[in-house]
């Protein structure tokens, strides 16, 4: 069995704390065999800092299933050499931004040359990276883009917030509200589905899965009342989802999509916007949601959290998304029977 | 003591039924005296179809407090006699909208001249009421018009849902979700928070209330990444409000804002559209919610639901967010010291 690659994230966050404490946790949390890319050096400081005793056991990546018994595994990322490893949480500059960088790419590498089994992605910080060049809005654009050479076709990396309470679906994401009515369109809400019910099926297992499509409009226009889109753009798409025999339902009003027993009527909610899913996943499940990227070629998970910097350091961090995210990730790439 | 005026609502809706069955559990939930104000004949027939043994007292409302202990008080509507009293659960008619709107009417008026304490309405159809002539979008417009004789000065009713779990108010409602960004002002957000503050203030005894104000955009709009709302607008509006006293703070990131540790940092949340904040009250409290009026010169509070017409007369409605806003109209209406 191979590992999980787990990346660093960004170095002045609380990524390296949260990995420490999983590997702490591996035990009581069955966590699978995982190896950390990023920088040995600053992962010792940091677990000194914390007061943490977790060895850190530098490796190459073919090396880490037989020393993470005894420690945490970490494959020095590129770029970690020009690093000053001087542990600074809450202060992040430029310097390890392309190390940061390196790290994802090689998780990816390791992926595609047989060493790991999927990627899970600790926090990066967008503007950092950003000064330092970087031209990708984050994590999922830049996996959509090292994914290519994996096989033919177009990749469309999907952001799916998965929790045991709830599993949520944003059709547009990191935009303007404003600008949402205009970019909803019937083909780009059938993609979604397509790709959610494929990946739904060949990882998750659930043969038939059934999804939930939000209207855009309060009680989903109320019949045309409050907003044209939910006839206009959003049935079409539910009926054609059905047409190609995916068990699409809606549009329902986003209010009363969320209680308990509404949610025993599917497997995932696709929502129109950031919000109208995020906010109740994050209502329900705050410490556990796991960031899930469909449509890749490979498995991707990640803590549905950001670098937290005034948390990093203190030790009062919280490792429950990231064990989340390496336990889904572990069964997620279980090997087919 | 006065008692509370309830109205009946739509006739073929779930009014009827669970008006009756919070008769029936008025002791083990405590509820304040009540009468209904509707046809007491159809509430007859409901409750000998519901098989449910509650006696129908016709009351005049001075009446009420003294027949509350053998049955259900209940104070014809104008309009009435007109009303074939068929008891047609699922299959509302134009015939009965007149006395529906009398119903409200009368609620309001008997407040007005010291016969009732408080107004709880049941649900009404607002397409049944349109059709019949009824110009007003719903409730709280019309008890908007139906406050103006009580004092001088705009009445400006706000809705508020309100649960032991979380309390919220959106500051826009039923339009479109691309008007929002448009209807937007500062003014309406600092207007909104100040008679939310002032309201929680002088009926729910909270001497200092604290305000959480949503952001527009996804992460309230990442420092101005993504809409400039949240900087130009709604930041503006939260400075008003503390510079005349109001402890608000925002504009916050709308997902994080209603997982269980971060409710315990205010006492209400203000969103900017319909879902953004009914999402999170109706996933934690859907059968307790309760729809409470502010900004009227006195109280009136509603069911957080519809007239569930497929559930009228078969007993399988459930009355106990009725009852909840049975019980808070009481505790909100008592007498000053």
């Amino acid at each position: 069995m191979l590992p999980l690659a787990v990346t660093m994230g960004e170095p002045a966050g609380i990524g390296p704390d949260i990995a420490l404490m999983a590997w702490r946790d591996r035990a009581s949390q069955q966590l699978p065999p995982f190896y950390l890319i990023g920088d040995p050096e600053l992962m010792e400081k940091r677990a000194a800092r914390l007061g943490i005793g977790v060895p850190i056991v530098e490796v190459l990546p073919e090396e880490a299933i037989d020393s993470f018994a005894y420690g945490l595994p970490v494959v020095a990322a590129e770029g970690t050499e020009d690093n000053s490893a001087e542990d600074l949480p809450g202060a992040p500059t430029t310097d390890t931004a392309f190390m940061v960088i390196e790290a994802i790419r090689a998780g990816v590498d390791h992926i595609r040359s047989g060493r790991a089994r999927a990627i899970v992605t600790n926090p990066i910080a967008k503007s950092v990276l950003a000064a330092a060049g970087f031209s990708h809005p984050g994590h999922t654009e830049f996996l959509g883009e090292l994914a290519r050479p994996f096989r033919v076709g177009p990749v469309r990396p999907i952001m799916m917030i998965w929790s045991r309470e709830l599993a949520v679906v944003p059709v547009t994401i990191h935009m303007p509200l404003a600008d949402v009515p205009a970019r909803l369109t019937t083909n780009l809400i059938v993609e979604t589905g397509a790709i959610v019910a494929h990946d739904l099926a060949t990882r998750f297992g659930i043969a038939a899965p059934r999804l939930a499509i939000c209207g855009l409009n309060p009680h989903a226009g109320e019949d045309g009342l409050m907003g044209s889109e939910d006839i206009d753009v959003i049935a079409p798409a539910v009926a054609e989802l059905n047409r190609i025999g995916i068990a699409a339902t809606g549009p329902h009003p986003a209010d009363t999509l969320f209680h308990p027993e509404a949610r025993k009527g599917y497997d995932v909610a696709l929502g129109m916007y950031h919000d109208q899913v995020l906010v109740p996943v994050k209502t329900l499940a705050f410490d556990e949601g796991v960031n899930v990227t469909l449509g890749l070629p490979f498995i991707r998970t990640s803590p549905d959290h950001g670098t937290a910097f005034s948390l990093a350091g203190t030790g009062k961090a919280r490792p429950s998304s990231l064990i989340h995210a390496i336990a889904l990730a572990g069964r997620l790439a279980q090997p087919r029977a």
